[in-house]
């Protein structure tokens, strides 16, 4: 055989334990998909390429719309949410905005954030049961009743800790059922968590409403998006606060901040004081 | 004094440790420096969105077009570059894709992504000596010695290992000059941009042109953002191709994924093999 | 009520919410479970401490010999181990060892790294069984059923995709059947897993031999650790090795190592090269 | 050529991309810095362990223990410490010890940790002003003066915003004397870190003594190690105390931890409620 042939095998090995169908490069060439970046720079917007680049469709402009507007909803929390509270501490510490911004999306995990991609998930299962037939109300409790079989007793996308009606939900529901009205998403999803909403209230004194991991899981659910990838858009979403936070931090200055006010102590209460006498 | 007065003060001191003019939030609310979400949501873009929480201000539509142009093209640069690999082996370690997403954007430092960050520095510098009455090409010489002299010889924004010409950059300086056509902005930091290239190719055998970070660098100068603030909006569009690599990764499969193709190992020039003998 | 005690209580709920057994602090004192940190300094290893900081109590010499051999074994596994590719990778980028260390840590999880834990889980399910009664051969089988029900055939700490006989792993258990005759530990677990593996090899062509995972798991649930600290002291292990890559790595030099040598691509079997038409 | 010549070219090209001096692996054999694995388990202590994959040097008995007390005395500071309640958060979102490790580990940079490390280079800059014949007392001001003509005010090693007298400082500095009493080390670098604390007492009220960071930086400077190692060996020992608070947090239990008690909020000092108009 050639000798320049044998001695590609082994980068092409190399080439192959790296093999992506994402972008393609060779001096002065990036295409994405296929599509040169300089054709897509100044002809589609950021959230276009966020969608494409995650899932390779382009989005229409009423899906944009949607992801849009989820995006923006979940962008910050406040101080009080462990990933703001992270950024701004890290920020003190004498890193820089990406190290602060990695210390505080690596939390976004399935307490803080991931709740969106589990409601996706439970979403998901119920409209399954509804394509295989069952009423809306039958597969709903269904599911229901396993989640929480399997997972326990929170039900994630409703409810909220703070707000009694959280004031982002309501209105990215809204979009969707303008959407729906309009044909670009079927509103399939969006009545399975209105249902959901309605069980769960069924036995309590006060609603659990949908908030907003279960109103972004509803957009994303709607336009087809796979459950893991939700929490990858909550991540980008979030990151916008973060880093915000983390600026905002810089300015105001500080070193080594912690979470309570300087002077401020924590309270022991483990083992009294006591000498130690080795062995 | 009032009992209830004096109770509030330690919570007062708490509240003003973590003071912010980002968000402010009851109960059913949350306001965004002063406007609630709900009328943001399917009102403004998530670039609009990005813009306002980092900087205050809500960008003119041709300022918008802009930041969505910078975004769109620094999502990735495929998986040799540092942060990508590290997401992709990330993903096949058991975590999810917000842990791939921290390892990978923690990288985003000095060298790599940071050069925009720098670049805008050394713009802002020559854009400073040029208003206090320097000719163009006097501040700019001087600005590239002092940089130089600072920092090393590598001056960020220009030339590529890989291009020769960067093909985002172009594209991204005729948007700007553009603008500038418009009024949307100056044009006097491509202008820098400009006399900097031409200046590098001086004394050289090939120019050494604008590349990625010098290009979105010049788009944020002209936007008048603080120059950490291109580092985060650098990990912002960098976090899109992260977390697609990451997902495609995910789906690829894989375990404990390493840098070269299974079973291929590493050299070692080491010291040669060895008895140890306990002291 | 005394206006100073009202004041308090709000300071009081905030030290209550920060509340550790683990450590008390007033100027000039700094005690760990009861002893003066002054006490400890000088007096016991870094081991014992690090024992002590996770349990709560003091390893016997012969624990602590254990112990150190463990965390000896464990500390790197080479340039393809994603968790030392990532360290050495992040090196390049402009970052410090503390955020090298932190990305590279951060991918210890369930695959890489986290199978030791795993192990002890299982080893602590079949030493239940056995003290409820059941043999040791048929408490064996029903945990190795019971896992590979739940979690799928691969048994975590036993068998390797490099080494046949891991090195590592009969040293470990040779120390452990020492530590037994001593009387310092039991030699149950040791036993579970000789069962184990003999049990793993009955229907294979070859042996399927405990690993370094679970050889490090056999030690830890013999000292009765929690299975998490193993991942845990796993990760104190690891890092070891990750500082010892990050650092050499840092020497060697480099700007934005990718996984493969500079100017090797990666294989792009994506859409074929395309115009992009804007909708 | 020989063909399997050619072929190999490639492997060892990628082979020597990821080379070192620190790990050496065939099947069944893993070899660090030439010692066969299975003769140090069990033969030398972690801390053994840790010099000699940092330095390549095995540490005599007199120079363990003072590495050892170096170790055991910065694991911990209590929650008020950015890296510990970020730990202790980070555990309430979902993820595992080794993200909440990862994310705590992240912020032990130049102001959090980073002390050490910055001690160190002070300290070696007098020694070597000292080497070159300077009187200790001329080395010292012109050391310290340079420092603070570059860096800013703060001396690192010197101080603290706590203690008066950090606890853990004389006892190190005390088996630092002790060691050098035996031949260990020379104690040269004490005396410079004492000449220091004379010197930053001279014009003020009270002391400035040598801290913690001081303290182990006198130690790590006495063995010889290279200052940014300092910073790694302090990230060791930290996440010691890391883990200890998270696993505590895990057992404590809480969902999505922020910095103040749930209830508490932040102070808002941006800009009051405003309706959106868009453009």
């Amino acid at each position: 055989m050639n000798d320049s042939v044998q001695n590609f095998e082994a980068q092409n090995q190399a080439a192959d334990w790296w093999r992506t169908e994402i972008i393609d490069m060779e001096p002065n060439k990036i295409n994405f998909r296929g599509y040169p970046i300089e054709q897509l720079i100044g002809q589609i917007s950021f959230v276009d390429m966020i969608w494409f680049m995650l899932t390779g469709a382009m989005p229409s402009k009423g899906e944009a719309r949607l992801i849009e507007a989820a995006l923006v909803a979940g962008v910050d929390h406040g101080p009080q949410a462990p990933s703001i509270a992270i950024a701004r501490m890290a920020m003190t510490c004498g890193g820089s905005l990406n190290n602060a911004l990695a210390s505080a999306v690596n939390v976004l995990d399935d307490v803080h954030g991931g709740a969106g991609e589990q409601a996706m998930m439970l979403f998901q299962d119920i409209r399954w049961k509804v394509e295989q037939g069952l009423p809306m109300s039958e597969a709903t409790r269904e599911g229901l009743d396993k989640w929480r079989c399997e997972k326990g007793k929170i039900v994630p996308g409703f409810g909220h800790r703070f707000h009694t009606t959280d004031p982002r939900a309501p209105r990215l529901i809204g979009l969707v059922r303008e959407a729906a009205g309009k044909g670009v998403v079927s509103g399939n999803i969006a009545d399975i968590g209105a249902e959901i909403e309605k069980q769960l209230g069924e036995s309590k004194s006060r609603n659990i409403p949908l908030n907003i991991d279960g109103a972004t899981a509803v957009i994303f659910s709607e336009l087809g998006l796979p459950a893991p990838l939700g929490r990858g858009l909550f991540c980008l979403s979030r990151s916008v606060g973060i880093l915000a936070h983390a600026w905002e931090q810089q300015l105001q200055g500080g070193r080594n901040k912690g979470p309570l006010p300087k002077g401020w102590l924590w309270k022991y209460d483990g083992v009294p004081p006591r000498d130690f006498k080795s062995a």
